[in-house]
């Protein structure tokens, strides 16, 4: 097999690369480990900055999205029993983001490949990239009738999220890996409730953090910060929605409409970067580069401006020839991602509980909340970068 | 002896607010430890907000200061071997900071106060308060005769400093301190030499934090971040030189002028609150309740907001017998102070050398000035910080 771009992974990323790709007639094949119904199963993001909406507009992806998805022009900071509304539309010269959830534009994504005609080849094993400091890199992998198979191509994607190949790829000595890990996690629940609020609600609370957020009109997804070590079983809805109606506002718990849990689980939180985030032809985007913690909803639109950045630089290349642009990947890419992984880090640094005791830390949060919010300013850097701040040029 | 106001500590805090109720008919009697001498001796700030600059003129010490200080609209930060101006004045809606030493405050606020005739004790020894928490306070010392002395006062306020008695003076049980230690201290050198640049640079590097401040046009001060284990002697001149010309950028280096040092000291960095700031009928003002890091330049500058606060209280108290704001002290002190604290915490961890190797935290500081250096909003909340947030009201 032969052909331009080998995608691997076929999430968000590798299809939306794959899909922009296709639409400028450079040909690609994505190689995914896991079913495409597996691939629809993970319960994810839901929160898209107007640069990964407008860049699924550009891949021809948005029927769907700009019907049913929800536009916010807000957020709000919940903390001392109060609530403070953040327009992000006000501050930002009009951007908004849009509530509609990764598995939605999954979803959007594999229909629009089929149309196309892209090629995705679900279920195969052993994925590994090879010669990816030549000229003619290659993967090897095993099809889902076991066949061995080998696809020739210019350049590899590594579009296969922390855990994948394509890191792993590239030797040790060529890379720097950053890292933070954070004390506790996010217990999700989502629910067929409708939302308890139009915006999403971050609330600091001494008991520890909670979000109300939502991805659609009918369905919420909260979360509350836990202790690592917690396990989901012991978490019953009761338990959930107890334990939330006691970390919002009062007048956001009286709201609260509870109902079963259509899932429940516990994610750790952590920031990680690679560095750089290429090798000879092989360029990571997304999760396989750079995990954020979730406050903030940063990680599949950090993704997207990944996607952003090699799509432009791929046409580029096969229209252009400009190769000499290539090496400027990863440096356009983490600009933009060091400064959102410092807002994932800074909301979360300010917005959870992490010392049993009212201490100079918990001051700070608190000190910074007040400053924030009561200052024009400090409310417009949480909401430019909130919406996103703009996507990096090549040049 | 008896008085309205007790004031312990004849510093520019307990001298502003003695001349300040002076002025407003309020009795007052300063009682000082040390000499008039050795009080103008000690070198501490330099950059005075636009409210404290406009409370001196309220308090009719302005003469000298707006003949002599240099009044400043912007401020550098400088990384990555450029410099970043941030235009005070312009994102701040025309606020300036006033260049004019603490040591040329004490010495006007001195004059001040010999013309008017209040009176300061100085070299009383074994300064105690006393029943502060009935409605007859007292304070008793040993006068520079030898001859122990009663002072009946309505009030005390306590004006002396991190080490002073006042802050001794309150029940454990009855105030929590919050602390934050930095593991560096600042190497200070202050020489007659014209300062490298017209406006102060806060620069970080790789070997450490350094910061070009001055105290007139042929007056220098400069910092050096140091480990705390260092010890003064270890630094000659030359050294001192050396390695500030190092950790600006070079087109600063190639201007800095050098000259012999006229005092040279090492002081650690450390942010110290204690809450509440009261406690019967003593107040704390200044340094007796918190300790800023020197970052952003707020230490001098919080303790004239305390006197602000503690001056228009007591003009309430005396001249409409409006008591019951009395409680409202310590809160409405608290609320700026914290987010001062705030600012200068953030500016000390944003600049200086945490670590030896680049890691997490090092990128944090690195996104952080590229934030904050490349956003308006960004720039906007230094400014606004760094010529003062609004004094708060006690109502």
């Amino acid at each position: 097999m032969k052909t331009q771009v080998a995608i691997i992974g076929a999430g968000p990323s590798g299809l939306l690369l794959g899909q922009l790709l296709q639409r400028q007639g450079i040909d690609n094949v994505i190689l995914e480990r896991r079913s495409g119904e597996y691939v629809l199963g993970r319960i994810r993001a839901g929160v898209l900055e107007q640069g990964m909406a407008d860049l699924l507009r550009e891949a021809g992806v948005d029927e769907r999205m700009d019907a049913e998805g929800l536009p916010h022009d807000g957020v709000e900071l919940a903390f001392d029993n109060r609530r403070v509304r953040i327009d992000l539309a006000g501050l930002t010269g009009g951007k908004q983001v849009m509530v509609y959830g990764q598995t939605e534009v999954t979803r959007d994504l594999m229909a629009a490949r089929q149309a196309t005609g892209g090629t995705t080849l679900y279920e195969v094993d052993d994925v590994q990239p090879h010669d990816l400091d030549t000229e003619r890199p290659y993967v090897t992998f095993v099809d889902k009738h076991g066949e061995t198979q080998r696809l020739d191509c210019d350049y590899v994607a590594g579009c296969d999220g922390y855990h994948g190949v394509s890191r792993e790829s590239i030797p040790k000595d060529r890379i720097k890996e950053f890292e933070r890990v954070y004390p506790f996690g996010w217990l999700g629940l989502l629910s067929d409730t409708p939302p308890v609020a139009d915006e999403l609600i971050y609330a600091r609370h001494e008991r520890g953090f909670a979000l109300c957020s939502m991805r659609s009109e009918t369905r919420s997804r909260y979360y509350l910060q836990v202790p690592l070590e917690e396990k989901v079983e012991d978490w019953s809805d009761e338990r959930f929605w107890e334990e939330l109606k006691r970390r919002v506002p009062e007048d956001v718990a009286a709201k609260l409409v509870t109902g079963p849990s259509l899932e429940k689980s516990i994610a750790p939180l952590r920031s990680f970067v690679v560095e750089p985030m290429q090798y000879g032809r092989l360029f990571l985007v997304g999760d396989a580069a750079h995990i954020v913690p979730p406050t903030g909803a940063k990680g599949l639109n950090l993704a997207a401006s990944d996607v952003n950045s090699l799509y432009r630089l791929l046409v580029k290349v096969y229209h252009e020839g400009r190769t000499d642009l290539i090496p400027n990947y990863s440096r356009t890419c983490l600009r933009r991602i060091w400064k959102a992984e410092r807002f994932s880090w800074w909301m979360t640094s300010m917005l959870h509980k992490f010392s049993d005791e009212e201490d100079f830390g918990s001051r700070m949060q608190q000190a910074e909340l007040d400053y924030v919010t009561g200052s024009e300013a400090g409310l417009t850097t949480i909401a430019e970068n909130y919406v996103g701040l703009p996507y990096e040029s090549l040049e």
